[in-house]
Parts: C-alpha cells; sequence; structure tokens
C-alpha cells in the first residue's frame, strides 16, 4: 500500500488475515466532503488481484462487513482483494435524518447522488463508490482495474446492482444478499429517493435496478447476476420483493440466479452462510476475463 | 430446545446459520446469583452432537466469538455444537471494578470462584461454567456429554486450559488462542487473582494452568493440547508468555502443540484465521470417543 498524490491515505488498522492482510483506512473524499473509512483485504500472493466491492446496508459502517461476514477464508483461497465502505458520508458537518431515523440519512446514504438541500452538499455515495473510492483503491492497492465485481447487502444490494447495471464496463460481475430491487416501489426507497432525489420520480429511474433492467428491453446483456434471499427476512414481503427483479430479469432475457432460503433472515449470520458462493461466483468470472 | 423445571431458559434470538441454527439465551444462575446469557450454535443433523465449549477474553460478552469468530461453517461440516458463555457476572447488583478498569470486575471474570467481597457473591465464573452453564446445557440442547471440550482466547484461554486440566473426566479435548498460561506471574492474572482471592498465593495455583500442568508431575495424561500465539501480539511478553506453557508441558511431559504465527496480533481476525485448526482438533478427539 502507497499513497500518492492525488489521495493521501491514513491507515487506521492492520492486521494479520487468513495469510493476507486486512487494513482499515481513513481518505478526504472529493465527492463528499467529508473523511470516509473502508477496509481492504488483500489475498497472500502477489497482485493485481481481481477484486470485490461489498456494499453495506442501512445502519452499517465499513465494520460490519470486515469483522461479520466470515469471507476472508474463501477470499484468500481464491486470490480475491475485498474492498469495503461505510455507507454513508460521516462528521460533525454531515447532515443526519432530523428523526435521526435509521433509514434516511447517516448509515443510509443509499449510493445516491443526492440533488436536494441539505443531502446534495455530502450524500454523494454514487460518485464516492465508482470514482474517489475505486480511485484510491486502484492508486493505493494491488487492485486489478480489469477484474473488479462487486455485491452487497439490502441497501448495498439495491447499491451494488444500480451501479453494477449502470457501469457494466467497470464491475464484470455482480451479486447481492437480500436487496432492495425496486426503491421506488416500496417505503425504505421511497423515502430515500424522495429525499435525496425530490418528487420527480422520473429522476428515481437511475436509482432502482428493476428499471435499469427493465429499460434494457428484452436483450439484456448484463453479467449473470446471484440473488440469495432469505425465506423468514422480515423485510422480504414489504421492501424487498425480490419476485419484482426477478420478473424484470426475464422480461429482458437477464441471467438471474435467485435463490430462497428458507428460515434465513436478514442478518450478517445469512451473509455469512452463502459468502462463500458469492465469492466463488464473482471469482470464476472476473478469473476468466 | 425444550426448558426444564431446573432450569428456565429465554431465548434472545435464533438465527439460521450455515445448515444449522445459532440462538442466544439467557437464564438465572446460581452460582453467579445473576442473569448469564450465552450463545449455542447447533449444526445440522441429528444428535447428540460433541460439544466445544468457547471462553472469551477481557472485556468480550458471549457476542465477540459468535459474530467475529467465523467458526460456524467448519462446525456446521463438523457436526459440532459450540456453546459461547459471557465472561462475567453482569447486571445491576453486581460489583465492577471502582475504576472501571477493563480486567478486572465486568467482562472480566477470569473463571475463578472468588473468595474475596465483594466480588465473592456473584464472580464464580468457574462453578458457573462447569456446573450451571453445563447443566443448562445439558438440559436443553442435544449435547452428548460424554464428548465436550473446551478451548478459548486470552483470559479465556487461561479459563479453557485451567478448567480442563482440573476436570479432565468432564472435558475431553483442549485448546487455546493466545491464553494466559502464568496467571500467578503476570500483571493481568496478579490483579485478577489478587482480587477475586486475596493475596494468599497458595490459592491461585488452581487457577495458574503452568502450576497445574506442573503439579502433574513428569507424567501428565491430559489430552494433546493445540495452542495458536500470534508473534505480532501486543501482549505476548508481558501477559502471555507461552514460553513458561511450554517448559512446564515439557517438564510433565505433556503433549503440547504450540504454533507461533508471524504478524498475527491478538484480534479476532488471528482467532478467526486459525479457528477451523481448532475444531479440527476438538473434533478428532471426540468424534473418537
Amino acid at each position: 500500500m502507497s499513497s500518492t498524490a492525488h489521495a493521501p491515505l491514513t491507515s487506521c488498522a492492520l492486521h494479520a488475515h487468513h495469510g493476507g492482510q486486512l487494513g482499515v483506512y481513513e481518505h478526504q473524499a472529493a465527492s463528499t466532503h467529508c473523511t470516509m473509512r473502508f477496509s481492504v483485504f488483500t489475498p497472500p500472493g502477489e497482485g493485481p488481484f481481481p477484486t470485490v466491492f461489498w456494499l453495506s446496508g442501512l445502519t452499517c459502517t465499513e465494520d460490519n462487513f470486515t469483522t461479520k461476514a466470515g469471507a476472508y477464508k474463501r477470499a484468500a483461497a481464491l486470490g480475491l482483494m475485498i474492498v469495503a465502505p461505510d455507507t454513508s458520508p460521516r462528521g460533525p458537518d454531515v447532515p443526519d435524518d432530523p428523526e435521526q431515523a435509521y433509514d434516511f440519512g447517516l448509515g443510509a446514504g443509499f449510493y445516491v447522488d443526492a440533488t436536494q438541500e441539505p443531502w446534495s452538499a455530502h450524500y454523494q455515495m454514487q460518485s464516492y463508490i465508482t470514482q474517489d473510492l475505486l480511485n484510491i483503491v486502484l492508486a493505493s492497492f494491488a487492485c486489478d482495474p480489469k477484474r473488479i465485481g462487486i455485491m452487497g447487502h439490502s441497501m448495498g444490494g439495491h447499491g451494488a446492482l444500480t451501479l453494477g447495471l449502470k457501469n457494466p464496463a467497470l464491475y464484470k460481475s455482480l451479486s447481492a444478499f437480500a436487496p432492495i430491487v425496486a426503491p421506488s416501489q416500496v417505503p425504505w426507497g421511497q423515502k430515500a429517493l424522495g429525499g435525496y432525489l425530490g418528487d420527480d420520480r422520473a429522476q428515481w429511474a437511475a436509482y432502482d435496478a428493476c428499471a435499469l433492467i427493465t429499460a434494457a428491453g428484452d436483450r439484456a446483456s448484463f453479467p449473470p447476476i446471484l440473488i440469495d434471499q432469505g425465506c423468514a427476512d422480515d423485510f422480504l414481503t414489504e421492501q424487498l420483493k425480490p419476485e419484482l427483479f426477478e420478473d424484470a430479469c426475464r422480461g429482458a432475457q437477464q441471467d438471474l440466479t435467485l435463490r430462497m432460503h428458507d428460515g434465513y433472515d436478514h442478518s450478517y449470520f445469512f451473509i455469512a452462510s452463502f459468502i462463500d458462493d458469492h465469492l466463488d461466483h464473482h471469482a470464476a468470472i472476473l478469473k476468466a476475463l
């Protein structure tokens, strides 16, 4: 890891882990105008490594995936680098939901570029993930720019799908756990998109995975998508609605594997139970490039 | 899981996990005179299951191992049940270190039965682990009483070694990560044993793994012990001193595998990196019984 003139990087923690190295870093991000934090797992061996970005869900920071997902043993075996950023801007200047709700503001950036005051000054998470974070990872770590994938959970599954579908030349592999697939149609998404983007629903479509797939007509050519969903997930029927994405993919002839798991909930215990399959999915695609 | 007349058990959380089930439970413990919390991972399949108890280190609760160790995938594959309790009594009546230090009082029970006021009323963690917790697990879960092992980290490595060495008919397999092996000789242990047991060092020997091994003379017959230790552990030279345990085992002709790992620290990232080897160690012994 080295710093560059573009992007000074502060190392907050370094741990040997599964034969590789896990680090937590901070940097000043141009898009969000604040200090952002992320973790990087570097597998053993020589890079450049195929790299998967993980986007977390509501209330999370970079720490949840890093400590709870149990991803790094398989990542080490596969030679995958994994980058896990925070879920929103942070800091004394960053506004939060007036009611400090868990589903808007801090911890709930929804991976959009906000256009509405007071959010637009800092809540630029789409640009942060696809530009600032990407660039500092490329500049500072042994990441192979041609072999990058993206995955996430819940709000972060929404982020992974939307950013992946909009940037197919950048993200070559896609997967999600219990994603919000149709934010325009569910309460979490309607609150977030309405707040960050305003009432004009035409602006929401760029941040709606179902809308993005449907816009591809009947000949979508995105990489095959893997989604795992727990059947005992408390948010399944009101907020997640994977059947909407299944329908959209069917209409667009998009390759989707949607696995429904009896008994599994929305927690990191669910993620940890199936994360190895996602890493295998990404590695199979990225290593074949 | 069923409750019994002896020990009402409250389920706080249940998660499907790696094909098995992870639960967090509370019960009123006779030894500690307070509500105690622990987690149980039940592997898929039919019991009774060989079972390993995990004892955590300073500042931890039952949650640290449960969420961070990444142990349950291998446990599921091996058919091992894993029980992870809290590290001290808790509650409004339970006294803490007057200075709220991290290394005494709450979160720092040291797996001893305290004899000194005001600690003796609640700090009875040896009895809690070997009696209350054991009995409620046997009564409520599909635990095979003839195939039980014990392992732990740091203070919990001390707990696993001392309780294991004192109760060989109960605990048939032993291992530890970065354990405190000679509490009588290091600051953490001297503070804890002095506080809980008083100044008579003769009382400390029953809670000192090196002393217990040495007391076996030159013909120790404990099960083979596996210890992993990180070389970049900040506590290695002052508090842990694995070489003292290595010397004691050599003198007692006790089978010990002590593995020193370059670059690894004291964190759960270290534990997660090698936990599968410990589960394999326990399974090999317990499943051969």
